[in-house]
This record gives C-alpha cells, sequence and structure tokens, in this order.
C-alpha cells in the first residue's frame, strides 16, 4: 500500500480532513502529489467547474458566495477557488469577503480556498487544475474558480473550466467595454451584475451589440443575466442559465472538445516543465545554461542557434 | 554565400525593400527566417523598445503616432508594431487610425506593422520580437509595440519591452482602476490621455494612489504623465519620461537584468516550440498522442503519468 492511499481512500469517502491534508500536499507540491493525483484521477469528471470572471469591483465575489448558497440549498456541495493575481490589492478585498462568507467559511458542505498569494511561479493554472481534481474526487458537485481574467496564468486557468461566467456592472462607459473586448470573447454567460443601479439596461445593450459583431453564426449565443448577488436577485436565473449552457455543452459534442482540449493543455503544460526541469540543471548544468544566455546577449550567438544546439542535447 | 546573406546585407545596410522582405519572410515563418535573424542578430540591440499598453478607447494608438511624429520631428527613425487580440473588434479602429495616420504611412522613416490579424497560434510573442530584430538591426532607434496587455500573448510580450507605459484615460471610477490591476503592475510610466476630459487630476490622485500600496520601496517610482495626444500635448513631457527612465534603466543595472530577461524569455520559449514538435509528429506519431488524450479522458490514464511515461520516450 502506497504512503498516499490511505490519504486516498479517505478523500475518495469524503472524508473532510483528509480533503484539507490532500490539497495542502498539493499546493506545496509535495514529492507524494503526483501519486495521490493519479490514484484520485478516475474518480474525477464528475463536478461542474463553473469560472467567474471579473474585476474586483464586479461584485464577482458576492456573486461566487450567493451563487454557493443557492447550490448549497439544493444540498449540492460547492468548492470555491479564488484564483486572484499576487497583488496586494486583493488582500483587503479578501478580509472583507471572508466575513460577509462566514456562514460559507463554516459550512463542512463548501470548502474555499485562496491561491493569490501563494506565489505559484508560473504553475499556477496546474495548481489549480489539481485543486480542482482534488475536490472533484472527493465528491464536490460544484467548483467554482473566480478569476479576475488578467494575465497569462489567469486566461490559462479560464482556458480549463467548462462554462465561464464574465461578470460587468452598469455605468461602465465606452472605454471599459473596449478594454475588456479580450475577456469577452471567453464568456459562455454574461453576467450584469449590480443590476439595481442606473444604466444596467444600457450595458445589457452595449453586451448585446458586442456580441452581434462575433456571434453571428455561433452555435452558442451567450445569454445576458441580470443579477443583484448582494440581495440574491436573479440567482435562479443565472443556475438556469448555466444549467442551459450545461446542456449545451453535452448535446453540441463541445463538452467532449472542452474536456479534450482541459486534458491537453494539462499535459502539456506538465511536458513543457518536465523538459525544461531536465534540459536545464540535468543535461546541462544551470552555469552552462546562464554561459548561453551571456553568450546570445553579448551578440557571440541568437536566440535561434542557441535554442537549436541546446535541443540538440536531447535525444528524440 | 547563404540565400539570406544578400538580403540580411541590404537590411543592415537600412534599405527599406529589403525591410519589407525581410519582415515578411518572418511573419510568414520561412524556412530561410532563422537563417536571417541569425545573421542579423549581431546587429541588434540599438533600438529602444518602448510598449504602449491601454485600452482601444484610451487613444493608445493616437499616442503612438503623436509619439512617433515627435521622434522623426528629431530625425529618429521609428517602427510602429502593433499587436492587437485577433478579435473583429479591432478591425474598424485600425482602418480610422490608417487615415489619421497617413502622414506615418508615407514616411520611409516609419515602418508601420500591425500583428492583428495573422493569427500567430501562441507564436505572437516569438513573432513580434523576431521583427522588433529586423526593425532594430536596420537601423530605426525606436521601436514602438502597441499592445492592449489583455491575454497570454499579450502579456509575454509586454515581459520583452524596455519600457512600458500603461495608458488610461480620465472618468474610469473605482471598478476600471480595479479592472487594470494587473495591468498596473506591469507600468513603468503612467500615461493619463484626454487630459483635456473632466477627472483627469483624479484619475491622476487614484494612480498616485495605487501606486503608493505598490511600490513603497521600489528604486522605481514610476511618474504619472498627462498628455492630450490628439493636440500633440505633453509629449515633450512624455519623451523626457522615457529618457529618465531608460538612464534609470542603464545606472541601476535594470536594462541588462531586462535585456537577460527577454533573451531568457525567447530561447525558452523557442525551446518548448521546438521540443512540442519534435516530441509529437516526431518522436510519437500525432495518432499515438491522440490515443494517450483519449486514455486520460477514459480514465484509463492520468495527466500526469501520462506526460511522465511521454518525456521517458526522450533521451536527456
Amino acid at each position: 500500500m502506497s504512503d498516499t492511499a490511505a490519504l486516498s481512500s479517505a478523500l475518495l469517502s469524503g472524508r473532510y480532513r483528509a480533503l484539507a491534508k490532500a490539497i495542502s500536499l498539493v499546493e506545496r507540491d509535495d514529492p507524494a502529489a503526483p501519486r495521490l493525483l493519479a490514484e484520485i484521477y478516475p474518480a474525477t469528471g464528475q463536478a461542474r467547474i463553473i469560472g467567474i470572471t471579473g474585476s474586483p469591483g464586479s461584485g464577482k465575489s458576492t456573486l461566487v458566495a450567493a451563487l454557493a448558497r443557492h447550490y448549497r440549498a439544493h444540498s449540492k456541495r460547492v468548492g470555491i477557488i479564488a484564483v486572484d493575481p499576487t497583488s496586494p490589492f486583493t488582500g483587503g478585498a479578501i478580509l472583507g469577503d471572508r466575513i460577509r462568507m462566514a456562514d460559507l467559511y463554516t459550512d463542512r458542505g463548501v470548502f474555499i480556498r485562496s491561491m493569490a498569494t501563494r506565489g505559484f511561479l508560473g504553475g499556477l493554472a496546474r495548481a489549480t487544475n489539481d485543486v480542482v481534481d482534488v475536490l472533484d474526487a472527493s465528491g464536490f458537485d460544484i467548483v467554482l474558480v473566480e478569476t479576475v481574467g488578467v494575465g497569462q496564468d489567469e486566461i490559462e486557468v479560464v482556458r480549463t473550466v467548462q462554462t465561464n461566467l464574465v461578470v460587468l456592472v452598469p455605468g461602465m462607459g465606452d472605454d471599459i467595454q473596449a478594454i475588456k473586448a479580450g475577456i469577452m470573447e471567453i464568456g459562455d454567460i454574461f453576467v450584469v451584475n449590480k443590476a439595481d443601479r442606473p444604466g444596467a439596461d444600457r450595458t445589457v445593450t452595449e453586451v448585446t451589440m458586442m456580441m452581434s459583431l462575433v456571434e453571428e453564426h455561433a452555435a452558442w449565443v451567450p445569454p445576458i443575466v441580470k443579477t443583484v448577488a448582494s440581495k440574491r436577485q436573479g440567482v435562479e436565473e443565472l443556475d438556469a442559465a448555466i444549467e442551459h449552457h450545461f446542456e449545451y455543452l453535452q448535446t453540441s459534442g463541445e463538452l467532449d472538445r472542452r474536456n479534450r482540449e482541459r486534458v491537453r493543455i494539462r499535459i502539456e503544460t506538465q511536458l513543457k516543465e518536465k523538459f525544461m526541469d531536465r534540459l536545464i540543471g540535468g543535461t546541462m548544468s544551470r552555469a552552462d545554461y546562464e554561459a548561453v544566455l551571456d553568450d546570445v546577449l553579448r551578440k557571440r550567438n541568437n536566440p535561434h542557434d542557441a535554442a537549436e544546439s541546446m535541443i540538440r542535447r536531447v535525444t528524440f
């Protein structure tokens, strides 16, 4: 029996303490983590993985809490993974949210993890996917992944969810809509939160107009749902939209495509990581690698030839 | 004499037609491109590479044009690389800008290239850096790289410039500032453009406040410059701030650090590309790779073990 077998088995039977232990193991990249993840992997694939992307000002955390309470009322177990940029700005907000979300923090049917300040160097997407697997295998029905949607790691995370909600708020002018062009493309459902503020309908119109430019022949036209998350308004409608999207994913074959893409991204990320680990510090010492960088910096070599000669040291 | 030697030599002597030809070669990833890039690489490192990051609504293109005209007035040759997301939103804007920038399009001291619609799959950052090299080697003094700053490729591009300007506009509320948290971290200089609009000073105050949270002990405190790019106001001040930043880069050793980081990113990007090319479709057929994905999807294997067994087929 492997070191991790007891933990895997406790996790698969849904024990809360095993869950916390397994997630810590994965987060600190413990040598036993790959074994554990391999053992629990066959039990994954049951959870609905939902991304919630929006700015800190959009009330996105409040919406996540409202969704979590809604799912809890339907006896579903809910995991919340907060992926925020490693920015000091988010520190205060998270503290405030913790107080407003005290009921969720004490509910054993809810597991909340912030990935904000752990400083995963380039490995945030991998760590997030691994934590999703742990929650999924442990019997959580829903995993909510909260992101700001800006930055390389964040976009990678968003690419691996099944349904992504993009949260907007009224009163953002043309400028903000334009900024969000990059974010618009990743929305399966648009949420206009704080919809009791003036300008909510205008925002809905603006999003509809933007959508008409992109989605002309699309099989899925993202719906726009108005919510007031702080008053838990619109959450039923949002749940229905998420359910409707999931049906579309299943019937269109898009779910298979996304799951396959998720697997592909996960494998390729790990392949590249393992390759760099074995090449630099393995086949070639770190000092030799720094010397290659020096040569390129001093124009004695160039990036193309440097990469080519490094890859030639590896036998395929 | 290699096929590319005549082109390299024409390029290094600054011929305009050679420039266009070389850039086309690089952009379409011609088999001769790596040779050409290797030949010209020793002549690079002279240009100042400046990033201009901001939303389409920020007047960023107008600011790029104003900067370009300013540098032209000082007899400097200016390259402009517009890196926009491959979104249909940007199509119209670029056409409008072309008309307003007609003087730049007909000036042989200016070279403009849009990377917006060419669909570099994951290779946008590499292509952009290669085009920067071509302009640099061809004697361009300044290369302006215009980005929206959202998305994985864009962030990679921003990481390889020497000085990055983040362009804001007045009248964006707290929400917008919050959204930009991710973008704030990449600013060497903040530009409040459209500073003749109401609220410009408030925006300056907001940015100053955000900065005080992050930059407490920083060696470089990003200045905030107000401009009205459409009236060419504030461009002198902006040029002075850019110059000041460059002096800081040189005297602090930060320039060496950034140049080294740029080389590292370029080599590692190419290593990973070459590795994946040789592994999938080389060592292992595409069909075999798809079968590995199938196994993981059907839970007969897991991402960790799949990546591990694939990397074991390679000898380090």
